[in-house]
């Protein structure tokens, strides 16, 4: 099941075409997007998501979202889709058609695939892959688009296959100097004793907002949360390692380049607890 | 005007949307792409690019490119084309709505812009950006996709614009170890004394069929040609500094960093006429 509203409010049908050949979305992969989480009818961090898709609209010189809209065009998909089913609700904005000027903007309502519940159960397998860039490079090259969410992912998506190859079920990016960086598509926090770490944004990494909402929740719950670079010592050393993602949501990796880590399902459970608790 | 044609023979209309939200290369960027110039009807350095593609599609696990159905959905495109206007022929290739297995292939004829037949004629000045791999990165991680034309051209297309920003009209990236990569969309070529050289592949650069072609007919006069390694330095002791590319052909670099270079229109003339004598 899908369901498919574009920005001005319309409805249209999700298995037709709507995609003009020379949209620079398709063309060029040049836009960007957010994932939403939706359980129970209600999205899940959906201001964060707007304040990403807001800074990746800027790193890549896209108009000014329409925030309302946005909003208006997430919650008209949601009226179409049934609330006890839980869905991922994608919200894209691309270039638009090469020379138009006019942004393509649709959000795209999805069912949460099984692979991925079976994830969130039985955790995930992760190898570490090497991202190319030093982490000091963001800051400096913004031409690079580190930290935007951009429809440009082939990377993301030859690292995973790449993992699938090597038998596993995600990646761990490293960055150039061997520290940690992130999923293709997740963020990683590790805890230890009381405290919940990730590395920055600055390392060129996406800014996690369902990180961000963890620890938000774990901070009310009495943990310490530190955002600073990780190394894979750090990882090694964690009581649990994390990939946290909207549609993941909590996961706990079991192994690391085929390293099985300690068994931390109740850590695990009392995280997960902490993140559930926060809708 | 522009003509597209399906990889099955279909010809459509370009205003029309043919594509569905959920192409992976819309939302990945998942997928491949090269562009074919055409003069007098005829397609330039066309098993250059079809070799291309087949090594792109490899690199993306995308399933092998029919050939045969490439090469016949070019030619359709140019029977509907008047051969006395040149074109730039994209061929795009995508893996398709998710889930489908099935990918997207079709081939749009289109006419070269203004901006690039300027540029031919009065040359480009350049930005130097970062492009934050190291050049050895390449060959050790294939899953950074650096040899492969792929849709995920966010970065590129950014570079531009920060050209743009800084009054050029391109951009030579450079290596994390600043040595000379490619431009976005070109191949970087110097001459100097009776040789011409470009970086190699391995640096995780695009191998240019503009710039193979050129070497070709190079060689056939006379010139040497090298493959190898080329710094900064290099480029400043250059007689001339070329970005080639199937659309912008042999085009000469006026300024680096805003330092004018100095005047080598002749040169660039014979190389230019060395190019155009291949066809």
């Amino acid at each position: 099941m899908r369901v498919l509203v574009f920005l001005d409010g319309t409805v249209g049908d999700p298995e037709a075409a709507h995609i003009r050949v020379d949209d620079l979305g398709l063309l060029r992969g040049d836009g960007i997007f957010e994932t939403v989480l939706v359980v129970d009818g209600k999205p899940r961090e959906l201001d964060r998501h707007l304040d990403r898709l807001a800074s990746s609209a800027a790193k890549l010189d896209l108009p000014v979202p329409d925030r309302e809209a946005w909003r208006q065009a997430v919650h008209t998909a949601l009226v179409n889709w049934p609330a006890e089913r839980e869905c991922a609700v994608k919200l894209v904005y691309t270039r638009g058609p090469e020379g138009s000027g006019e942004p393509t903007a649709f959000v795209l309502a999805q069912e949460i695939a099984d692979k991925v519940l079976r994830q969130r159960a039985a955790g995930v397998a992760v190898v570490t892959l090497e991202r190319g860039f030093g982490p000091e490079v963001a800051e400096r090259a913004p031409w690079l688009l580190l930290g935007a969410k951009s429809l440009s992912y082939a990377v993301n998506m030859a690292a995973l296959r790449e993992a699938e190859r090597r038998d596993a079920d995600d990646v761990i990016f490293l960055a150039a100097d061997g520290s940690v960086l992130e999923g293709p598509t997740s963020t990683v926090v590790i805890a230890q004793g009381e405290t919940l770490r990730t590395p920055p944004a600055r390392t060129g990494i996406l800014p996690g907002t369902t990180q961000a909402g963890l620890f938000d929740g774990a901070e009310s719950s009495g943990w310490s949360v530190k955002v600073e670079p990780l190394t894979m010592d750090d990882l090694r050393a964690a009581d649990v390692v994390l990939l946290v993602s909207s549609v993941r949501k909590v996961t706990r990796v079991v192994s690391i380049d085929g390293e099985a880590l300690p068994d931390a399902s109740g850590l695990h459970r009392q995280l997960l607890s902490i993140y559930e608790s926060l809708y």
